[in-house]
């Protein structure tokens, strides 16, 4: 391979858009397009990276895809294909033409070929398979065969293994002679006769000892095992935690079966991240921006559902109280903002849960003083907005008495945020239930029906 | 360094706390650290990671966290400082005793030495370094002149480059007799006599390629140039958009200053990311669960303020229709039901554009046709909320026209929430104000308000 000088990107400094597509060229290739200029459209296109083609594929209309794929045909390179969003990249794959789409196919690195096979349906499925050569799709089909979102799935099968009791200059020239080394990898990985891996060497060190070292005396320090089945999550984390670049894979016999690098660490770290924070707001995490109308609506809509039998429930402890409405209206006007104040405390708990949780930071180690402490501050701002909320009534009705109800419900509904925020998550991980996926409506459950019963059952006692 | 093997640490697969620290392991150290016994102390920590001791730290109680260190002392391993949660490490660095805290900083990378100083208190960076050895100190005051969240903080100073025109032969042979190649590095970069980079040279495609060949003929294809100044979140994005592993930085001239590897782009990812979430919950982002009650309360009493005075003035709203109420309580009862399904229509469309702005999927290349899409959503699933609820409210109070009404004002709310969710982030971007931060009370603002407005306003008009 050599050097195209052509495609180094010199990044602007303190440009506030670094990396979005350039509009204008974006409307350039547009152009060409529907001129049908396809020297143009390659000229345009050469410059740009597998994964900004993917997402210029993404942000244009379906049918300026259409026309683009079209003109661009045998130009369509593998990479583009593991860059695009799943609902995008099926469509793509139906508009390539079968040859096109099995050169493309064939490109691609072991690991990007599974990544890309687990998500099409069934009969995409067989028509990448079928483009990729009998070894690759065999070994393909073994790595959809382990569990999603498993290690299986995401390591490469291309690993550099020597044995361990050689020294650097056995290893040096076994790479030299060996055709075929991965396009990306980091480490030497030592196994033992049983293919056990026992150690690995950055290619660094390897680089800069003699020749008669024996590799064993320049091996990592520390080293991690990944095994076949662990989660992908799971390996997102030790990469983060444990600053690794490449791990090794084992199957359940302890044999090195394939690598992990941290760029596909990143990947997942990244999914993940998007998965929780499109969780805990009620978004379906598989959607994306180039999902139809109908999709969208229907994902939306099954939190919005849950929301509303929530809601309902709120209203039925309101619906206790309508006589103490009747007799004073002004509580109907004050009940939106208790409980809109413990939503809003029980989500900054429920948030920091989440997050704590996801990074191994609250464990049984530490949860009893973690939620001493938020029930604690939630009583603190209880006592202080429920203070300052007791002054605004006070003046707005000159009812001194609600005043003192919407103090006291305020600090009942945010302690009740507190306790709502933290243990809802805690026992949703004990239950092995995402606690980003479902904690979003307990919570806010807990906090309308402790802020209207506090505020109203307190208004009825005292006020009538 | 020689190879370790006490520390290598295998996983357990579907280990459901896989990577949590041991329960059992936390207890035996508080008691060793009860008993004072050392010897113990040391034995149990030894096989942990420096990124693992962080988090024991983190997780115990101040007073068990000071009798270890004091107890451990000597053992304190400057990693453990750079793994540390900014509150637990300034405590930290005060129960060090001086000598340990020189021997700790001074292990570290010229990276970690940053990073670890830019988020310390005055007089604490000073002692950090003093501990320094002079051509260290002065490295590290210039990192710190680079603006904060820079590349310039980023990158390690340690950087192995070589001349263009050196062939595969020169280069093994110079690093050979180089005594000081960084710990980790993944790249050779080639310069010009001016220093600049013009290329960059994988160690593994420098391993297999023949002795003779020059390095430009096996120059990665594609090369990211960072400038010191670009912001560290578009850093982050380079390496996860490109799949970098490492990239060359640069100063104003053009000139070669370091090199930022991925796993610090990977740790920028995953603090943005926390960033993210955080601040949409309405939490300060530096807040971590070793803060103090007070600490904390405080950080969240600023977001629980600006909501306050947003309930406030939707509670305005709510006292226009005082009258209405009074003749109809049952649209107390119901208020509150179309507000929350506006607010959490309005956060899923928000967290959406959040999302994509972050990740460059939302441009102005597709704006219109994204803004299109969440108003059809939010239409869509306004009808089939308000005819829901229509039925609902019908049966439930019997009266018709209040069904018709709740039925209205769900389809105008929840398009009105469409609007907000994808409007207010777009244009808060515009004014270079981060949306996840600001765009949380603004969009309740708009759905709280179009929500009692349109219920009660539509009541008014029909019911009365």
């Amino acid at each position: 391979m050599t050097a195209d000088n052509d495609e180094i990107v010199i990044d602007q400094p303190r440009d506030e858009d670094a990396y979005a597509l350039d509009r204008n060229i974006v409307a350039a290739i547009l152009q060409a397009v529907e001129d049908g200029d396809r020297d143009r459209l390659v000229e345009l296109m050469e410059p740009l990276h597998a994964a900004d083609i993917a997402d210029l594929l993404e942000q244009i209309s379906p049918q300026d895809r259409s026309q683009l794929l079209h003109l661009y045909d045998r130009e369509f390179d593998g990479d583009i294909l593991s860059e695009l969003d799943e609902s995008v990249r099926e469509e793509v794959i139906d508009e390539l033409r079968p040859d096109v789409l099995a050169e493309a196919v064939r490109e691609l690195e072991s690991d990007d070929v599974v990544d890309l096979l687990e998500d099409l349906e069934h009969s995409q499925q067989e028509a990448v398979l079928d483009a990729l050569e009998d070894s690759e799709r065999i070994a393909a089909q073994k790595a959809l065969s382990y569990p999603e979102h498993s290690a299986g799935r995401l390591m490469q099968r291309e690993v550099v293994m020597v044995p361990e009791h050689w020294t650097v200059g056995q290893t040096i020239d076994y790479m030299r002679a060996h055709e075929d080394l991965p396009d990306q990898f980091y480490h030497v990985v030592l196994v033992d006769p049983r293919l056990k891996p026992v150690g690995q060497v950055t290619l660094g060190r390897l680089m800069a000892a003699r020749r008669d070292t024996p590799l064993r005396d320049i091996a990592d320090e520390e080293f991690h095992i990944i095994p076949l089945t662990q989660d992908e999550e799971d390996v997102a984390y030790a990469f983060k935690q444990y600053h690794l670049i490449s791990a090794p894979v084992v199957d359940d016999d302890g044999r090195l079966v394939g690598v992990i690098t941290i760029d596909d660490a990143m990947e997942v770290l990244d999914d993940e991240h998007e998965e929780d924070m499109l969780r805990m707001a009620g978004v379906d995490e598989d959607s994306s921006l180039s999902d139809t109308i109908l999709e969208t609506a229907r994902g939306r809509a099954t939190w919005l559902f849950v929301n509303l039998l929530t809601a309902i429930f709120a209203s039925l402890v309101i619906n206790l109280f309508t006589e103490t409405i009747d007799q004073m209206v002004a509580l109907a006007v004050l009940m939106p903002i208790v409980a809109s104040m413990g939503g809003n405390a029980g989500t900054q708990t429920m948030t920091v849960t989440v997050r704590a949780i996801a990074t191994r930071d609250l464990t049984a180690n530490n949860a009893l003083r973690v939620l001493f402490r938020e029930v604690s501050v939630g009583a603190l701002n209880g006592l202080f907005f429920g203070l300052v909320m007791a002054v605004v009534a006070g003046f707005w009705f000159g009812v001194p008495m609600l005043a003192v109800v919407i103090g006291l419900a305020m600090v009942l509904t945010l302690v009740a945020a507190a306790l709502g925020g933290i243990l809802i998550p805690l026992a949703l991980d004990r239950l092995n239930i995402d606690p980003a996926l479902a904690s979003g409506p307990f919570v806010t459950t807990v906090t309308d029906v402790v802020g209207f019963f506090a505020f109203l059952g307190l208004a009825a006692q005292v006020l009538l």
